[in-house]
């Protein structure tokens, strides 16, 4: 998938076709972009009405062009592009960028378009960025193929779009700030290149340090699990996913169908991938920032170094939201502190050196707790003031910390009389925030990055497994239907080793009795009917019953309830089981989303499932350790390990999520399924699946 | 409380006590402020060693000034004060700023130099700002008493701060910013005038539309209450609470004790004031400055102006977090705006206009949305592109909201592009966001602010009732008790109507089964013990007991299982009650605040309310419709109203906090009581307490 992408990025020669000599047009943007830069390589011009643009001889066509092209940008009217396609493929150049809208983004005669467009993409083997996209600067060769005004600094961070305008925007935001951009780029319309083959060129960049990224969509779940999921490992990925808010009615849906949202789906594909989502567009460039700046930290501690106690107490309130802690500071260091500090200084964490804090104040202070401390985090903030000289602060904590075995932010609240000491920071690649807020959040994230690498997650594959004839005998049973319910599903799920509560089935009040006398009270009465679902909700459940005397008015009571809370429901019976008094309730289900294939969902049960949304999701397949991570995550979770005193079978939990993952691998079909309640035993007594529901693609 | 206070803001005259004519001392730096920005009245440096500073003439003592003097500012050492406060008396100064650190923040030594300074000051009637504070500053007349480089414009924010340090780095922040300011204070020690005379302050003061406040701590909780929930009635008040990581281990405690900490009072006392919390410094200032350059939003719909879809996209899900929602815009007017907007534009909204759109359809799509759409909220977005000139796009957007009717909020994604625009819009009170996701933010905090001034709450005041005879002797009975289990409790609940479960009291187990038998089955046995606050935890608990062989397995159980859990706890017996099987298990608390006083606790119920967390809080006493606001904040509260098909006896809850709320004031002494699990039955039926403890001061 890889071939060519270095053709976009590395091109010896770029044809600009459909640059005018018109300084008000974008295409002329480009040219003057693709000259202005430092580009070394060769820049062709074409346009039939001009002799040369910006000094650059035109060429009536692309074929015109004496030398080799590797590679194109276009930007002429959506019609005219596929007769200039069909002329690049004949040239040989093997990458286009297509700046060009009037394609997907209008609606079926786009798409139309696009699908001509691919047609002759497959002829010629030409990869193509867009359309509808902005183009890609290469920060360190020159390569400028975009009409952005401005160009960013040299840096680390590679920054992929699925919005031309966000490109524009942070450049706009980034341009003499000192932060510094190693590639940029828009992907447009992703006819061709998508995001995750950026992330995967990236990767292999070497001035690419970390990879942000504005994501609106992913059309291969699978494939972005896998390549992210292995690019973190070296590399940090930063992502802002817009797109968030999903209008909703939903129609009859599963526990899990419920909440598993496709929003649900992409977080947990980025957590699983070891991706690190961001809420804000700030957020992105702050992030992105440390990363590239900055040495991951080596453990949760930090040590505050202060002229001012409010902004301080600000930044230990966000370290604390973030999972961060400030060290204790032993008493000999506070004694050493104190040797050259103003006597009125606090030496407990934060170090707050008062309004007059020096810049060798700064320097002493952070030298000493280098040398005597393990927090692995260093955070200086400075709050302007009429005697301090913040360029002389900031140049005092590049000093101290030249070694860089620690990780340094800055915090310097103010804008109008910090530019200078912000600029030698960012110099020095230290980062710089205008707020204590935004440095927790920063050092969370980093802090959450090393810890994802510390756990050595590894994305699994799991084959599907040959259908047993029982499992082909059993659809084949059941062909077409759609909903199945815990009576129909039993034999299905224990094919795969999941147990269900002794049961018999009843078709009148005398076959009920007899079945308890047989099962043993207490029992349980449950409504079969197709058309219920949830049988709760209407009504369709009695527990707990633990006589003859009361099973013969819990029955008519059942059939009466529900033939009023479901009148349209034909109601094929009762199922009369073993009452399970013991043990804690829990969901585990499946949804299959359509981007990133089955999502795995375990949380606290019962009926209230939705309203408490105690709940935590993978995508499947994930290896055992996991699916431990996953439980732990809930509040269910900790119950089962042993929060108010007795410890319920874990162990039997998780080999219930592997055989729920191992039957959405299976069975593609399978679009919701989940078992709700499983009453989890105590520790070494297993599972039993109290009700179960499934749904079909 | 407010006597006095005009003397610090609108002083005919000033002494600077302890004026330095070095221009390197903080004290220059007060006269050099107090001289430069266009203060009218007179200004008395106190410097016994200099002739004349900055062309004012020194007087070597305060009482050596001819004339009267309203406002003193010292800034001397610390030792210096109690003889400087004593000549401030003298001469009848009113009003002090002292400027100087020495006192309560550096412990016991400087505590009692400010006991020295109160008796001084209550000898004089002088009000105090500080001690250790860096002045204020009145914008509109020019008067500075702080050493803050740079002065704000002249606006409608009224910024109160706990910390010195954050108002420097405030107005660093905002100078050349177009964001104006009525007042700028600093407190300090708050030895005398305290955060909540200064809202009281600036809530009169008609310059000042909104209050912005940076917050510690408050002493005076319900004067608090009192007064911020009377000025939100007129005026918004936007703080910002530091110090929330509440460091950890907390004693033996109800649930409701282990809940309620103080962060939960003082986020529950703004937010019942009608105060906006913030959670970080720059969300203070974003915030205030909409509140003051904008009208409140009348409804919560918005439209989107957008010449890129990216940043529109992230704006869209920012405004869904904060529950805000775009307005469908109909096909007439869709078609309306088609006629002057590129006809690839989106006319649904967002009202996406493509990268190329001009001033003239930004005007456009404006004036048409104003003349027919019901959106209360206006939000233009604009990214810096080629052809684009931002300063027009800005006059346009002025000129299309100038009847000021709606709510107008920018987004300029950009920095370097922007400033001309930005400057302009600020000019004309539209604010600017530089990203997409701070205009959802606070327009939500808006929203937010609208919708409390429209639930027109009242700050209810009860009065404490005169003790019952019965409740005198029953604290009598257990005069010095520390801790009170439901046994003992029950009588008390009982004297303000909260009904307990059938029960006895047993020693034996015969004395058990005689209760059932009494009490009839289905029943419980709860373990009694002066040193088992947590029944549940210590294995004290069995349900559901049906009959005498049971009860007999039971109770052996039961008493040996807490002999081993809680061996060193002595059993006094037994509850036998009755069992209740319906109904829905909930908690209802209080525990005493000492800053807020009695903090109110209901949520979901039994053995995992603190895993869960599904509580809500206000602090008592409070009138019935805050109550019933207060249960339906959590999911225990939608389960009563019937989210599963049975409405539970929301009525009787009501009646339940009212009582613990009656309890709370009229028991001062009570620390924390509660009621868990308090089993509400189905509409009509009541409410019954299955468990209650008590803990007092």
């Amino acid at each position: 998938m890889q071939e060519n992408l270095n053709f976009f990025f590395e091109p010896q020669s770029v044809a600009v076709i459909g640059a005018s000599s018109n300084p008000n047009k974008l295409s002329f943007g480009i040219l003057k972009n693709l000259s202005q830069y430092g580009y070394k390589g060769n820049i062709y011009p074409i346009n039939p009405k001009s002799d040369s643009i910006l000094d650059h001889p035109c060429y009536a066509n692309v074929e015109d062009v004496p030398g080799p092209v590797d590679l194109a940008v276009i930007i002429l009217p959506a019609e005219a592009i596929p007769e200039v396609l069909v002329k690049c493929g004949q040239k040989g150049i093997k990458a286009c960028i297509i700046i060009s809208g009037g394609f997907k983004e209008l609606g079926e005669i786009g798409k139309q378009r696009e699908l001509e467009l691919q047609e002759i993409v497959q002829r010629f083997g030409i990869r193509i960025i867009g359309p509808n996209c902005v183009g890609n600067i290469n920060v360190y060769s020159g390569l400028n193929t975009t009409f952005i005004k401005g160009m960013p600094a040299k840096g680390g961070i590679g920054f992929v779009s699925q919005s031309g305008a966000v490109c524009g925007g942070v450049v706009d935001h980034i341009v003499n700030e000192g932060i510094g951009f190693s590639h940029l780029l828009s992907l447009g319309n992703e006819m061709d290149v998508t995001e995750t083959d950026m992330i995967a060129y990236l990767a292999g960049d070497p001035y690419t340090n970390v990879i942000a990224a504005y994501v609106e969509s992913i059309r291969d779940g699978a494939r972005f699990l896998e390549v992210a999921g292995s690019v973190t490992k070296e590399k940090p990925i930063v992502l802002l996913k817009a797109g968030k808010s999903e209008s909703g009615a939903r129609a009859v849906s599963s526990h899990t169908g419920s909440l598993a949202g496709s929003q649900t789906a992409y977080s947990t594909a980025f957590k699983q991938a070891g991706v690190i989502e961001v809420s804000s567009l700030r957020s992105l460039l702050q992030t992105a920032m440390a990363f590239d700046f900055q040495p991951l930290p080596q453990n949760n501690q930090a040590v505050i170094f202060t002229n001012a106690g409010g902004p301080a107490a600000l930044l230990s309130d966000s370290l604390d939201t973030h999972g961060l802690r400030l060290e204790l500071i032993n008493e000999s260091v506070q004694q050493e502190l104190k040797q050259n500090l103003n006597p009125a200084a606090q030496t407990m964490n934060p170090i707050d050196m008062l309004g007059g804090a020096t810049e060798e104040e700064y320097g002493y202070a952070m030298k000493v707790v280098h040398e005597a401390c393990d927090a692995s985090s260093l955070l200086p903030v400075l709050v302007p003031q009429a005697l301090v000289n913040p360029t002389a602060v900031a140049e005092s904590i590049i000093q101290a910390t030249s070694e860089r075995k620690r990780t340094t932010l800055v915090c310097l609240v103010g804008k109008q009389s910090i530019g200078e000491a912000k600029k030698i920071l960012h110099q020095s690649h230290i980062p710089v925030y205008d707020y204590p807020e935004d440095v927790g959040e920063v050092l969370g994230a980093m802090q959450q990055y090393r810890q994802y690498r510390e756990e050595k997650n590894e994305i699994v594959t799991v084959e599907r497994k040959e259908r047993s004839s029982e499992a082909v005998t059993f659809f084949q049973q059941f062909h077409g239907k759609k909903q199945f319910g815990e009576t129909e599903l039993r034999p299905f799920l224990e094919m795969y080793g999941i147990l269900n509560a002794a049961g018999k089935t009843a078709n009148s009040k005398d076959e009920a009795l007899e079945a308890a006398k047989r099962l043993g009270y207490p029992v349980v009465l449950k409504i079969i009917s197709n058309e219920i679902l949830h049988k709760s909700d209407a009504g369709g459940i009695r527990l707990n019953i633990r006589d003859d005397e009361t099973l013969n008015i819990a029955y008519s009571e059942l059939i009466s309830t529900v033939q009023k809370n479901a009148p349209q429901a034909t109601i094929q019976g009762v199922i009369v089981e073993r009452m399970i008094e013991k043990g804690e309730e829990i969901i585990v289900g499946m949804k299959r989303d359509v981007n990133f294939g089955p999502l795995l969902m375990i949380g606290m049960g019962g009926i209230y499932v939705e309203a408490f949304k105690d709940v935590s999701f993978r995508i499947a397949p994930i290896e055992e350790n996991e699916i431990r991570r996953m439980i732990t995550e809930t509040v269910a979770g900790k119950i089962l390990a042993g929060l108010r005193g007795i410890q319920y079978d874990i162990e039997a939990v998780i080999e219930i999520v592997k055989a729920i993952s191992q039957i959405s691998i299976d069975f593609p079909e399978i679009k919701e399924i989940e078992i709700n309640p499983l009453k989890v035993l105590p520790l070494g007594q297993g599972t039993i699946a109290l009700d179960s529901r499934m749904i079909m693609e």
